[in-house]
C-alpha cells in the first residue's frame, strides 16, 4: 500500500492524497460505505460503482465470521470474489461489534470472548485470530484488535484498556508479519489509537501507535456519545501526532458536518452506518438540507428528491413518490434513499478534495455547512 | 389502441402481435410485472427497462386508491408521472383485491363495499367509480369491474355472479364512453370473461364479452385454485370465442409452464405476482430449472445464479452469495432474485414470440418445458 499526498490546505490541516492498493486507487479524503455482511444494505454493486462512485467499502469481521463464515469465504477466494466488489475493501477487527454486545462478551488479556447475536454460540477473538480471519477475508486494509471504551469512561479504566489495546496491537503486528496473504495480493494493517476523551492518554496512545510504523493509522473510541467538540478536540490532538505521510482513518464518523470538520483537522478516511441506516428510516441528506421523507409535508411535493444530486434516482424521482414508498413500506423506498445518501456522502468528500487542491477548503466548508446541515 | 397480428403458429393457436398504445408498443405474447403500489417490488425502474426489458407493467387500483390516494396521483399528473414509468401501464379494477378481502367486503348490484386492509376505513367501488379512478390513474389499459368467483363455486352462484359482472360491464362501458381521459392520451377498456369452471357459463360469458367489441378482452376467475388442466380447458374454450383480431389477456397466470401452455391456446397477455413474490421468498426461476436458494446445498456453490440469464446480476453473482444474502436477511437478496425472476419471465415470452414467428412454437415448448420446470 502506498500513500501519496497530493495537496495540503495552506490555511489548515486538510489534505488530499491517493492511497494505492492492490485493488486500485483511493482518492482521499474518502468516505467508505459500510457493507456489514458483504453487502452495502439495499444497494446493488453496480450502483455503488456508477451512481455512488464508492472507491472502497468496509466489511465487518464480526458479522462475516459468523455468517457466511470463514469456510465459505475462503472457498470463494476471499470477500472480493464472494461479493464481486473488485475495488478496495477495509475490514474492521470485530472489536467494536464485540464492544456493542455488552453483556454478551468478556474481555481478558487473551482476547474477547463473546456469544453470537445470531445463535448464542460461543467464540473467542484473540489478536492473532482476527489477523487470521482478515487474511481469509482478504481485505486490502486490515484493522488491529482493540477495545473501544464507552463514553463516559473513568481515567483508570481508559488507561488500563488503552494499555491492553497496545499489547494486543503488538501481538497483531507480530502475527500479521509472520503470516502471508492467501490470495496473492498484499494487505495492510492499521493500528488504532484509543484513550477515551483524556488528552494525556490520547497523546500516549497516538505516540505508541505511530511507533509501530504501519502503513496507516486509525483513531477509534470516538463518536460513542461524547459531545462533538470533544470528538474534534481529540481528533485534532491525535492528528497532530500521527505521521503526516500516512493516511489517518477516523472510525465510525459521522454526520456530513463531522466529516467536513474532521477533514479540516487532518483526517483522510471515514466510515459510518449513518447514510445507509438513516436512509432506511427515511432520513435523507441532500444538497439543500436534511429531509425526513415520511413527513406529511412532502406528500404533494413533486420536486426532485435532490435536484443537484449525482445519483439519477434522486433527480428522477420526486419527494412525493419517495414518501409514498416509505408510507407503503415498499422496498424501493430504502433502495432509493440509500443510493441518495451514499451518493451525497461520496460527492461531499469528492468536493472537499477538489476544494483542498484548489486551496479553498475552509471558505467552502463554512459556506456549505449551514446549507447541508439545516432541516427542511 | 391498436393490435396487429404479426404471425400465427401454423400448428396451433399461438400468436405473435404488437399492441400500440399512447406510451409505446408492446410485443405479444407479453408478461406484465405487477407493480401493486406503483412500484414493482424491490426493483428500480431503470432495471425494469434495461435488465428486465419490461414493456408494460400493472398497477393495482385497490392499492393505489387507498395509498397514496387519488388526490396525490391526480396532482402528479397520473401514475406514469408519479412513478416515472413512461411505457404502458395496465390497471386492474380492484375486483380481484376486493374478492381477496373475504369477510371485509360485501357485493351488491350497486357495487363492492369494503373496508380497507390498512385502516379499516369504509369504501365503495361501483362500476362507474372504478372507471373514474382509472381515469385518474391514467393507465393505458383499464379493466372493467368484475366479480372473481372462488374455486370451487356452485353453478347457481357462478351464473348469478357472471350475470352481475355482465351488467357491471355495461355500466363500465357507458361510463367509460361518457368520460374523457385526463392527461391527453387515449385509454382502452378491457372487459373480463367470468363463469368459473363451467363450460356453458364460459361460452355465454365469452360471447357476451365479445359483443361489447372493446379493444381487448380478458379472462378472469382462473388460477384461483382449480387444477391446471381445468384452467387450460376454460382458456382454450374462451380463446376460441373471443375475437382473434384483439388481444386476449389471461389474468393472474401463472407459472412459466402455465404461460407457455396458455400462449399455445391463443393468449397474448399475462400478469402474475409469482416471479416477484417467489423471488422475495428465495425461489428462483432459471434457464436450468427452479432453485430454492435458501437450501443448504447452494452454500458452497460458486456458479452463477443463472449463467444463461439476460440480467447481469444473475450472471455475475453466485448462488452461494445469493444464499448468504437470504440467510442474513439482507435487502440485496430479494433485489437480485426479483430481477432474476422477472428477467426470466420476460425473456421466456420474448423467446416464445420468436419461435411463433419462426413457426416452431410447439416443438420449442415441448423441449424447454421439462428443463425450466424441474427443481434443482
Amino acid at each position: 500500500m502506498k500513500f501519496q499526498l497530493t495537496a495540503s490546505d495552506p490555511k489548515g490541516k486538510a489534505r488530499a492524497g491517493i492511497i494505492t492498493t492492490a485493488h486500485g486507487e483511493i482518492e482521499t479524503p474518502i468516505f467508505m460505505p459500510v457493507g456489514t455482511a458483504g453487502t452495502v444494505k439495499a444497494v446493488h454493486f453496480e450502483e455503488l460503482r456508477k451512481q455512488i462512485e464508492a472507491q472502497i467499502i468496509l466489511g465487518n469481521t464480526y458479522h462475516l465470521y459468523l455468517r457466511p463464515g470463514l469456510d465459505i469465504i475462503r472457498a470463494a477466494g476471499g470477500l472480493h470474489q464472494f461479493n464481486t466488489w473488485e475495488r478496495p475493501i477495509l475490514t474492521d477487527s470485530g472489536g467494536y461489534q464485540v464492544y456493542s454486545l455488552a453483556d454478551r462478551r468478556k474481555l481478558t488479556e487473551e482476547g474477547a470472548r463473546f456469544s453470537s447475536h445470531i445463535d448464542g454460540s460461543k467464540h473467542m477473538f484473540t489478536p492473532e485470530y482476527v489477523m487470521d480471519i482478515q487474511r481469509v477475508l482478504g481485505s486490502d486494509i486490515m484493522m488491529a484488535l482493540d477495545e473501544c471504551t464507552p463514553y463516559p469512561c473513568d481515567h483508570t479504566y481508559a488507561k488500563k484498556s488503552m494499555e491492553m489495546t497496545h499489547r494486543w496491537l503488538a501481538r497483531c503486528c507480530t502475527h500479521f508479519d509472520q503470516t502471508e496473504p492467501l490470495y496473492g495480493f498484499d494487505q495492510a494493517l492499521f493500528p488504532i489509537v484509543q484513550g477515551s476523551t483524556y488528552r494525556d492518554l490520547r497523546i500516549q496512545s497516538a505516540e505508541k501507535i505511530a511507533s509501530f510504523e504501519r502503513e496507516g493509522n486509525a483513531i477509534g473510541g470516538l463518536s460513542v456519545g461524547e459531545p462533538h467538540e470533544m470528538m474534534y478536540e481529540m481528533t485534532e490532538l491525535v492528528c497532530g501526532i500521527l505521521p503526516a505521510d500516512k493516511p489517518r482513518y477516523l472510525m465510525g464518523v459521522g454526520t456530513p458536518a463531522n466529516i467536513l470538520e474532521c477533514i479540516d483537522l487532518g483526517v483522510d478516511m471515514f466510515d459510518c452506518v449513518m447514510p445507509t441506516r438513516n436512509a432506511r428510516n427515511g432520513m435523507l441528506f441532500t444538497n439543500q438540507g436534511i429531509i425526513n421523507i415520511k413527513n406529511k409535508k412532502w406528500e404533494m411535493d413533486f420536486s426532485a428528491i435532490d435536484e443537484d444530486a449525482h445519483a439519477d434516482t434522486s433527480r428522477v424521482h420526486t419527494k412525493a413518490y419517495l414518501r409514498h414508498l416509505f408510507v407503503a413500506g415498499e422496498y424501493l423506498g430504502p433502495m432509493i434513499a440509500s443510493i441518495n445518501n451514499l451518493s451525497f456522502y461520496l460527492q461531499l468528500v469528492k468536493a472537499a478534495r477538489k476544494e483542498i487542491i484548489a486551496g479553498n477548503y475552509k471558505a467552502w466548508k463554512e459556506r456549505i455547512l449551514p446549507v447541508i446541515s439545516r432541516r427542511l
